[in-house]
């Protein structure tokens, strides 16, 4: 295995039946080794008002109580991760399904000692990767499909950020190849004007997010992104992109570099 | 490998904690290869009541129209399965979560051609299990854990009763090598009384089983199951148990022969 494109798909294109058609078709053009990583904010959101769940997001992260974590785990390991595998399946690719928990693939650990308490979450890093089974999978030609669920090896099921999962593979498997990590979203990458496609940023480089952060112009959920992208430069993999879901096999996008 | 055991564990046991851990306990002391198969009607179904989606059964199987197949798909391959896996890997027992669609283990059709309109249920025979990624797994000390969603190779999910996924998985396996096939739940086996755990009946053979039913001693959800069991002993598979959860390695319980 020379190069591994690792894809992390957001949850606005995962809600939309057409988008997510029109990504599976560029995710399929993709002829290396991949992996997708998926979480789905917005339908776990959905079902928890369905049955009456309150929801607490703190910084975009979502606090996981017990409930939260059982919605959580039937609709990201569940509901989600088994249409996608189906989907690929049908496009003759052979798809398999994983949370942190199968083959012990990622292992996390519960958040703890912060200020607010996170619940049932759970926090990685590159030591929290099994790569033994994963690069055997790949070997196969196997397309793992990862769910934001990991388990701290006791027993216990946790709720992991997707974008997190998607940086933290990277990092574990980019000293055996090349990585391009892709994070695929409904946004033609990060934009100066988050309403305009138009005003993408093609390069960017970690002193002027700093920059653009400070000035307002980078905000809300695409700061913790950013971070979770960078870490993954940090730790050395050699190729990070942000950019539309419908764009992965094309140049536009915006890159990262140190 | 000389000997697999196939156990199909039934929604009574997965509602209950303590019987769950139970079971578990038990499980981890068999030394052969196992799969490991389950539904979760209760569960199931009290996430439908939560979301007001109409409960329709049909001789103990569950019509599934769309909103039913999702909760299905989140409560057998997400919450359930998960859980399962979770558990196994805090024992070290190296547990892969799997529905029909990963790596198609398992491809169904959509039943058609009844009087009854069954929705998105998948109907399959032993052509329809993919031995060679099963014997892969077990190969590798990986235990499959198998929920009741299969699919269409189509890119549609479809729910297909655990047992006849347990039957059609040990017929599909029984050419290679011993199988036993295991149905463990809530009671010590086929009783006499369903009341009365002590008027288990410890041999039962086709022409006992059709007696029992026409006295309407074998009635209700028991009747399908033993058709399930034992059309895998017509499709050579070599034991067939039925016994309480906790039961699973001790000898008691109900033995089928044709």
């Amino acid at each position: 295995m020379n190069t591994l494109e690792i894809i992390k798909i957001g949850g606005n294109i995962l809600d939309n039946h057409h988008q997510l058609e029109k990504f599976m078709y560029e995710f399929m053009k993709l002829h290396h080794p991949k992996i997708l990583v998926h979480g789905g904010g917005s339908s776990a959101s959905e079902m928890c008002q369905k049955l009456d769940i309150p929801i607490q997001m703190e910084d975009g992260r979502r606090i996981t109580n017990g409930p939260t974590l059982d919605v959580t785990v039937m609709v990201y390991a569940g509901l989600i991760n088994k249409n996608i595998v189906a989907k690929l399946q049908a496009q003759s690719a052979n798809a398999l399904g994983l949370s942190g928990a199968d083959l012990n693939i990622i292992s996390a650990e519960k958040r703890s000692g912060t200020e607010i308490d996170y619940g049932f979450v759970g926090d990685i890093d590159s030591e929290s990767i099994n790569t033994y089974f994963l690069k055997r999978l790949l070997d196969e030609q196997i397309i793992p499909v990862i769910s934001a669920i990991t388990h701290d090896t006791h027993g216990q099921l946790l709720n992991t950020n997707a974008d997190t999962i998607a940086s933290t593979l990277a990092a574990a498997l980019c000293q055996t190849c090349e990585v391009k990590l892709s994070y695929c979203f409904e946004k033609a990458g990060v934009l100066q004007n988050v309403d305009d496609n138009n005003s993408l940023i093609e390069l960017l480089n970690k002193e002027t997010f700093a920059n653009l952060k400070t000035k307002g112009v980078i905000k809300d959920g695409m700061i913790p992104k950013l971070d979770t992208a960078f870490e993954a430069l940090n730790q050395d993999v050699q190729n990070v992109h942000i950019k539309h879901a419908h764009n992965l096999t094309s140049q536009t996008g915006t890159e990262l570099t140190l």
